[in-house]
């Protein structure tokens, strides 16, 4: 199958029995987080890109809302990337990516929804114009969200958030943390993210890139950025050479 | 224990061993959720209500975002209502509140999250200040929200989302439905929401107010509207007789 982003105009592919399909779009981050958790799985799969500016009209059909990513599973729909991601995890119980006490688990669902605090500032950034004052306010606020990720990190005392392996946590922050080289180019400020007080979360950096879940997802920020330069000039580049 | 919200200059009141301890608003919906779960799981817990107005410094202490509602046990926090309610359900698995298929369960999850289509619009209303083309179309969106509903119970062709007992889905959905009777009163059309429209869930509400979760937690739409006035006037009466 094409990895081309399919348009109006034309056909939804043939599902093909017992194949779980994932409709996605290369460059969302929620997207990748259900890739990033397909790949842990190792689950067998397809994926069908949609283009997200010229939505095919049996997308709709599919799914009302027209929203990627979603699953598909015998005909039958489901969207939103925690709620994929969680089916997942306890459809392909291996590796579980949640810790075994109910407690633990909740502790870092709320880390997952604490995410919001960087990732929200980093979509200000791409649309910050250049504006140096909305800029700086943009990356004090992923600076303060990261600082509480940063210490919870450093609290754990682990290579991963989730221990000697990543876990779901590790796996559903990671998209942004890719891109986060790419904002600090948008802002023309690479120093924006003080190496020296980041320090475990550099290094979870580095042990996150070695991680074949998220190898398998992997694009760099000079990627990144050529995409989102296009797509914010209003015609978003879906099917660019990378 | 009082039911008085605690503001500044408060004492928290101290840790009893082994309870669980809900901090809750009494006129939130998100709270309302939570408070709806602990009694449909018979927990053992205290609630320790905030005045979000002016909260405690020693709440911030435990709970830098200053959120309701929160959990606490043995000292450690838990917010985000879902994730609290979540936890609730495997803590305490019974009753199960979510289908043992976790494709069905996924499912359920995602029409709560859809909830939002209902629950936005529904918070325009309150703010719309009177204004008829405003609220002509926050209804509109209500309408349409509620449509999705309705199809999905004549769909599932039970007497609650979960069968023959309410489950997460229904509960988690609840207290937004309560306070529907509200957001009529405040557009002043009592026919916004036609019966002949919403047969299914009309009936279902019926049941849910039997339930003993949904009784446990209850309040009238005069009482929801009496609070809802005071907040909007920027003095909300968090300890008003009801």
């Amino acid at each position: 199958m094409s990895d081309k982003h399919l348009a109006i105009g034309s056909e939804c592919p043939p599902l093909q029995e017992g194949v779980l399909r994932c409709y996605s779009m290369k460059y969302c981050p929620y997207a990748q987080r259900v890739r990033i958790i397909i790949a842990a799985k190792n689950v067998k799969h397809e994926i069908v890109n949609i283009n997200l500016k010229s939505k095919p009209d049996w997308f709709f059909e599919k799914n009302p809302l027209g929203k990627v990513p979603a699953l598909e599973k015998d005909g039958a729909l489901m969207f939103e990337s925690m709620v994929i991601c969680d089916y997942l995890n306890e459809a392909y119980p291996e590796p579980p990516l949640y810790p075994a006490d109910p407690w633990q688990k909740a502790h870092d669902r709320v880390f997952i929804e604490l995410w919001s605090k960087v990732s929200s500032p980093m979509y200000k950034v791409y649309f910050a114009k250049g504006d140096q004052h909305v800029l700086a306010q943009c990356f004090d606020d992923i600076r303060d969200g990261l600082d509480m990720f940063e210490v919870e990190l450093s609290k754990r005392g682990t290579c991963f958030f989730a221990g000697a392996k990543p876990g779901m946590l590790d796996y559903m922050i990671w998209p942004w943390v890719e891109r986060l080289p790419m904002a600090q180019q948008m802002a023309g400020d690479d120093d924006a993210l003080p190496e020296e007080r980041y320090l475990k979360l550099l290094s979870w950096m580095t042990n996150m890139k070695e991680e074949p879940a998220v190898r398998a997802t992997f694009m760099s920020p000079e990627t990144h950025l050529k995409f989102l330069l296009s797509h914010i000039s209003g015609s978003p580049e879906y099917d660019m050479e990378e």
